[in-house]
């Protein structure tokens, strides 16, 4: 298996305590659950987390301006509730918890069950579901993709002007249903706790609608020239998107080099142009990713004053 | 071909152009040269440049705080003297100019050449020229790695505190000899321009001491565990580094996932502690690959407050 790992059962605890020995400003409590260093003294924390494999989310989002903490599953598998209580404790002010959570079945009932043990508790917890993979045509059974990392930093810009915890969940589910994503894949993630990849793709094939543990999507077909891969991809999103002005990430799945990266955004704009969409901010780069997986999503969000200065105020993460 | 492309001779116009439209800060002039948008009126500014293939390096660096200008050659090839000399031309603002050159012959030839053309109109241009990949013996054929980017930081910062070119010529040629770096690689990097691999290697393989174009390196042996890889870069960087504090980067190739990267980090400052080296500043992730290549590689430098100073002062670039 071409990985650089050590032992497969220590890689999520080797891959922690390299992060935080080369981040300052974080540090690991309870094995897996990275907190900031300088814990804040008031004001609402924000909790994420879920399986890992998706670095730098969410760990990587653990900084002034985003997340308080982030509770890190083993390699595509959800972490569990006694983990997530023991980060709600750790982070929480007084002042409430808001729990950010990516819709997957193991991980909403898992970060429901540490909300309920932390009320018990008496500490104000309360949980939104990220669900902005479009890919999938059921609004309930959509996955939490890329676009949870616009949440990280809009509820981190909210949090430090100072809301309250159910301003921010207001805030951030009014948010939620106007982010959508989709993802294409050229090649399966090798995960590296099993030595396979996650599904079996030929050599001229590729994936549209893929979800970030390889999940379907919604075809596969033979590998086309960039700007025909995002038209399949414009073709879906346009059909939720009837905003003319917009925010873009165009995010890497771990394998995808930044040169492409680049292209893509170059043929995504020039198809932007052609349905008079204008672009007005940009966030190219591997925010979440799927292990080693070649290939890239789309997330656009209405353009608003708001949310732009929530997105391009100051944070410590070196990620966003 | 896994590649995310439309026309494979506009690969590089085409990566611009989205880098361009992505970075607020920057543009580009003369086709592949990336300037800044808001140019200095005073003081030493800073090109560099060669093929393309390492981005974020060299155009991703063209930021406040670092590059003025970067010259892009096509994939893995040098840009042209007019190019560059056209780069120069559009940065000087009569202080001089300083030309950071990696040590290959195309790129050292085709910088020379510019640097002359430039002086004979007027121009006060100096060159330096980088050499940090010690898996090449002779220092003379030493290639410029990773190392670069620190030069890039670190000129900048100087160039930012108004130092004269010839002293920072002087300041950069003192520090380029304390630069060490080596790489490796577990798989070749695909080349979108001729759809090859750039060599051949097998399932079980990787490659130790490998240079950022596929360049042969030290040996090739069968894939081990990620410490035993360590140990391999560290057998032969500390033939060279006898310092006790260091600066390091663990850059990626770009095709390694970030969480490998801090894989690597933990089991490279674990051996650093059993050579008793104190790694103070740590810098993990993409800063110079080369195309879609899984592997990484180590710089180091000595530490000091100076070069601490110069690589955490700020810079607009997103991408250090």
């Amino acid at each position: 298996m071409k990985k650089l790992i050590k032992e497969k059962n220590n890689i999520l605890t080797d891959m922690l305590e390299g992060l935080a020995l080369t981040n300052d400003n974080i540090e690991i409590i309870s094995e897996t659950v990275v907190v900031k260093k300088n814990k804040k003294n008031s004001g609402v924390a924000l909790v994420s987390g879920g399986g890992s494999g998706h670095e730098p989310a969410h760990a990587g989002y653990v900084a002034n301006g985003m997340l308080d903490a982030a509770v890190c599953g083993e390699v595509f598998t959800s972490p569990t509730p006694d983990k997530i209580l023991d980060a709600i404790k750790a982070v929480d002010t007084g002042d409430g918890v808001l729990l950010i959570v990516k819709n997957y079945a193991g991980d909403v009932m898992n970060f429901e069950m540490a909300q309920e043990m932390a009320q018990m508790e008496d500490i104000k917890v309360e949980r939104v579901i990220v669900n902005d993979d479009i890919a999938v045509s059921d609004v309930e059974k959509r996955r939490g993709v890329a676009g949870t990392v616009f949440i990280h930093k809009y509820a981190g810009y909210l949090a430090d002007q100072g809301l309250s915890l159910k301003d921010i969940k207001n805030k951030i589910e009014a948010f939620i249903p106007k982010i959508k994503s989709i993802g294409m894949a050229l090649t399966s993630p090798m995960v590296p706790t099993t030595g396979k990849y996650s599904f079996d793709i030929d050599d001229n094939e590729m994936e549209i609608g893929i979800g970030i543990h390889g999940e379907k999507g919604l075809h596969r077909e033979a590998i086309q020239s960039v700007d025909v891969i995002i038209e399949r991809l414009l073709d879906e999103l346009l059909k939720e998107v009837k905003d003319q002005s917009l925010i873009v990430m165009v995010n890497g799945m771990g394998g995808t080099p930044l040169s492409e990266l680049s292209i893509v955004a170059k043929y995504l704009n020039q198809q932007f142009q052609e349905h008079d969409i204008a672009a007005k901010q940009w966030f190219v780069g591997d925010y979440m990713t799927s292990l080693d997986m070649q290939g890239f999503s789309i997330t656009v969000v209405p353009y608003s004053e708001e949310i732009e200065k929530g997105l391009l105020a100051p944070t410590t993460s070196r990620y966003f």
